[in-house]
């Protein structure tokens, strides 16, 4: 997965760009002042939520400690591998546990059942009207559907799949920025959060 | 607070904003295949990073639990108020630890310490490069420079605080996601990091 790299950047404007575009807005702030705020919207939304993020469970066994999944991917905005949950866009029709099943699947090969899903939230609600939900999923590994899985990712994705016990989960992602990976910034304020709780 | 309001949305191209741009991505994928992405950054960025967000830690006193400092402001964006993490971009020379102190200071009043700095993180790695630091401050409300204190936000900046109980974030921000606010993603994962963990 070391080969992929950027080759070039160039600006790009809202009649080239096929997912993304830049919007100006005239709002009233809470004294009655007009005002402009500058953003950026990604453009294949198709009901009211853009994407899934998920929380994966994989219980404990003799073996094995609890663990979550995680994926690594070469990130062109980014233009490093990252580390993030398993994640995808709401497809048209879908309900956000149905995409997080979808994704799921398809990004790590597993099967799971959705426990919990969280309402919409907003990833940087400074600079996009981009939103997504946290998808809380359970795997059990005990299933015949979940021996050996077997990922199959869309055309042009390249995804490496990690088990991570949840209770190393911050230090795993801390070690590995300090390497090879850029790190979600959702991903790790839930891993300071899960080590935050663990240490009180 | 209520009178925040969007007045107008239209599309805008590089050459008309100040604060974002769009970029199309030409990058070599793992095989070795050129493809295209797009995506968007911040024009505002004066070294690696864009921002902080602030974790506080208000220590337990005789009469109060453990609590956290979130503002609440009206995001153009969104179109919405939302509870987020206290927040900021970081000025030219600065570091995120002075950021994140000077930020603490101008959005909630408060002086608080440096405890820890997380590393550069992204907040949506398929969109854009914007990236920022989790900072984690402790804030020491004995002393008299934190008692009444007085946040002094920038021109156009309309935030109110509010303090929350540690262990209880999580039900705090689904309650208010339900009837009056929008949710920040990072924030929201933490919650859930902070919940999962306590249950365990």
């Amino acid at each position: 997965m070391s080969g992929a790299k950027i080759l070039n950047i160039t600006g790009m404007s809202n009649n080239e760009s096929k997912w993304v575009a830049l919007d100006k807005i005239e709002y009233q702030d809470p004294s009655g002042k007009k005002r402009v705020w500058e953003m950026c919207h990604r453009t294949s939304r198709k009901g009211d939520c853009d994407a899934v993020a998920i929380f994966t469970i994989l219980s404990a066994t003799e073996d094995k400690p609890e663990e979550t999944l995680l994926v690594s991917q070469f990130r062109p905005p980014v233009g490093k591998l990252t580390f993030e949950f398993p994640a995808g866009l709401i497809d048209e029709g879908e309900t956000a546990a149905q995409a997080a099943v979808r994704e799921l699947k398809e990004e790590t090969g597993y099967c799971g059942v959705v426990r919990e899903v969280s309402p919409i939230i907003f990833s940087d609600p400074g600079l996009t009207n981009a939103n997504m939900k946290l998808v809380v999923m359970d795997v059990d590994r005990s299933l015949e559907i979940n021996q050996n899985v077997v990922a199959v990712p869309d055309e042009g994705e390249f995804i490496d799949v990690f088990h991570i016990p949840v209770n190393n989960l911050y230090d795993f992602l801390i070690e590995k920025e300090k390497t090879t990976h850029a790190v979600d910034a959702r991903l790790l304020h839930f891993a300071y959060g899960l080590k935050f709780a663990s240490k009180v």
